[in-house]
């Protein structure tokens, strides 16, 4: 079946809708989620024309890439209110009715039964759909998505909110492109790293010292908080094994400092150690205020090995519930290595767990002071053996500041982890 | 001077241009930045029309945008490598050369000096500007922009880097369109309100029932977890005080639905009504595994009413550290109303605090059972009179329920003050 599929599905184009993507209220992520797993499958997205909730600016949109490709994707517009006029364009343009979907509407009627919500008319607006499209059900909302088939094009019509363009996507959409799709690229031709412990400049300069990248590899690098993602990719016609050569030397160039080969968050990969070790893990958090147990429970399954932890925003909390010593607090203040290794160790002993982890800092912007200016942040580790406590200085405001915080516990946690089995393993 | 400028800057289009744009690498922020500022000063984005770095893709958006307005920003391309094509497809369109401008060959060797490199021949190509264009010093980069005026028409090219872009826009663009600009809109045509308790739908619907909104005034939406922010503008010459009418009838049909009338979020709404109590609040979280705290501590200042809390993620921690009763989880499960009711009593009375928080609940995907399905989550709030427990059941997955049950804590914690309030004012 795959080779005879008569529309051409090596090009694309994205009609995004919505007044909120061009009055500076939200940004517009679809081009990415689409973007990068189209790239996957050997599908370039030639365009993304953005449009307010406007019947003709639509349609207009959609007359020019009828034009110029076979695969369209309009995301946006497939709401219940009034401004949601996604359907009604494209039917325009293709010479087609809006008709409602018997079996659209018994889902949609479903959902809003199972949220205790009665459906009322803008509602079962929700179960329209162009006459002739395919729906396409939507796992985490309401109005499903729409594959439309014409003698010589194919369109899906998508929901707006990125969760649920991309569940769409990924239950809908993909497989079926992968299903046509007559040469999809074989084996990826990248590589991932994800790493912690050096900046961004810092891995610049060390590529730089060593002469990496080698000749028809490049490398890309996504920043966030406390971590960096690395991207090898083979240009153009490289040999084979060059990129597999360039795996090995980021390895040893490396080392521990990398997190995982994958694309995945340090969450997930502390869950997986803990996991491995049957180990449990508690928190107890200051200047985070629960974004650490937050992160960290953001993991399906992750009760298996985090049993909880304390959020002691409070001096006084810090005494009381974690046996943090009064004295300490006042020789060193509550921000200082000492008060994060007692929170480490207290909170530890408290829950019963295997590992225990503490964050104080001042995340700003206010209550710095020259010695302790926001962004000063310790963190401490805890184990049956030892308790390790470092200092760091975070940059940004606060928000990051925090969010550098819980990267960085977490990388803690793990070094500590495959640390121990280096020393099993040699001792 | 203002008065007399001939080219009409109340509606704007953008192009961005660049393959990772496109291809999953990178999110396109531009529309976003420009889209408010720009807004801010009555001008709106038609459209924003993203390329790859190629000559024929530009030329022919932008021949489209030419055709549809008078103001055109271009991002990106103005590098030293040989993809940046923005400037030669410009001249083409405009029938122009491009040329060597002295003044940018200047500035671009002493930022080359300054970052200790060498200027090359690619590096020099960044001193090209279109014939007849005004360079855009670049404060936090080396590629100037450039403003280019025809008889009808202006047009901005941009440097791509969202740092770049922005210093640009903020030196040279908005300070130049301010000049220019005819009706800068004095007072914001807007109002704003944050709604809880009524879901997108239920307000088209009791929209429509009452016959909402009056004419010349538009409504929009913008949803997320647990909270839509409305937005009510005023649409062409309205007359003055429509939008005041229409305030107070939104006021009248949502009532304590109404969280605020201006763009802010449920942590610092009730930030700021603890604050004007001088009350104090603690949290005990299970499902939201310190989400919740984390958003308290998002805002600046919080530690001043937030003393912190338990995260008891594990039913064991539930009876220890918070006293829920061992007979109740073993009758009632721990994700029911009693033990929501308990956690947020036990937190209350151990932290010491006037209001106390307990969230537990199935955030899923695993974990759910027919009568306990995931989604299902009770919230339970306490003050020194009461503790009133709420089931929910929230959509989405893990992460949709652990927001909006965050959200919904936080509404819940909000009402309960507000109503406080009123009981005091009749009694």
């Amino acid at each position: 079946m795959n080779s005879e599929y008569r529309i051409s599905l090596d090009a694309a184009e994205l009609i995004s809708t919505g007044a909120e993507l061009l009055n500076g209220r939200s940004i517009n992520s679809h081009a990415r989620t689409l973007g990068g797993r189209l790239n996957d499958l050997g599908i370039r997205i030639r365009r993304d024309t953005t449009v307010p909730d406007d019947f003709d600016d639509m349609v207009d949109a959609l007359n020019g890439a009828i034009e110029r490709v076979d695969l369209i994707f309009l995301t946006g517009g497939l709401g219940p209110t009034e401004d949601d006029v996604t359907r009604d364009a494209v039917a325009h343009v293709l010479g087609r009715n809006v008709v409602m979907d018997d079996a659209s509407l018994k889902f949609v009627r479903e959902r809003y039964q199972q949220y205790g919500r009665t459906l009322n008319a803008p509602g079962e607006r929700q179960a329209l759909i162009v006459d002739g499209a395919e729906p396409l059900i939507n796992r985490v909302g309401v109005a499903p998505g729409e594959r439309i088939e014409t003698e010589n094009k194919v369109l899906f019509l998508l929901p707006g909110p990125p969760r649920e363009l991309l569940a769409v996507l990924e239950d809908h959409v993909l497989p079926w492109l992968k299903e046509k799709k007559r040469d999809i690229p074989e084996s990826p031709s990248e590589s991932i790293f994800l790493v912690c412990g050096l900046g961004e400049s810092n891995l610049v300069n060390l590529f730089e010292t060593h002469g990496f990248p080698p000749r028809g590899i490049a490398v890309a690098y996504g920043a966030s908080a406390g971590r960096v993602e690395l991207r090898l990719s083979s240009k153009g016609a490289a040999e084979p094994g060059i990129l597999d050569q360039a795996r090995s030397r980021i390895r040893s160039l490396l080392g521990s400092n990398i997190v995982a080969e994958e694309r995945v968050e340090l969450e997930e990969v502390i869950g997986r150690l803990l996991k491995d070790r049957r180990a449990t893990l508690s928190t107890a958090e200051s200047c985070t205020g629960g974004m650490l147990g937050d992160r960290i429970t953001s993991v399906s399954g992750s009760s298996s090995y985090y049993r909880g932890g304390i959020i002691a925003y409070d001096n006084h909390m810090k005494t009381q519930w974690l046996g943090v010593s009064k004295d300490v607090i006042e020789k060193d203040g509550a921000v200082s290595g000492e008060v994060a290794r007692q929170m480490a160790i207290g909170v530890r002993e408290r829950f019963g767990t295997d590992f225990g982890m503490g964050i104080t800092g001042i995340a700003g912007p206010g209550g710095g002071t020259k010695e302790k200016p926001a962004g000063l942040v310790y963190i401490a580790c805890s184990d049956e053996h030892c308790a390790i406590a470092k200092r760091f200085h975070f940059p940004g405001g606060r928000e990051l500041v925090r969010e550098w915080s819980c990267v960085t516990a977490m990388d803690m946690l793990r070094r500590m982890m495959v640390e121990d089995d280096l020393a099993e393993s040699i001792g």
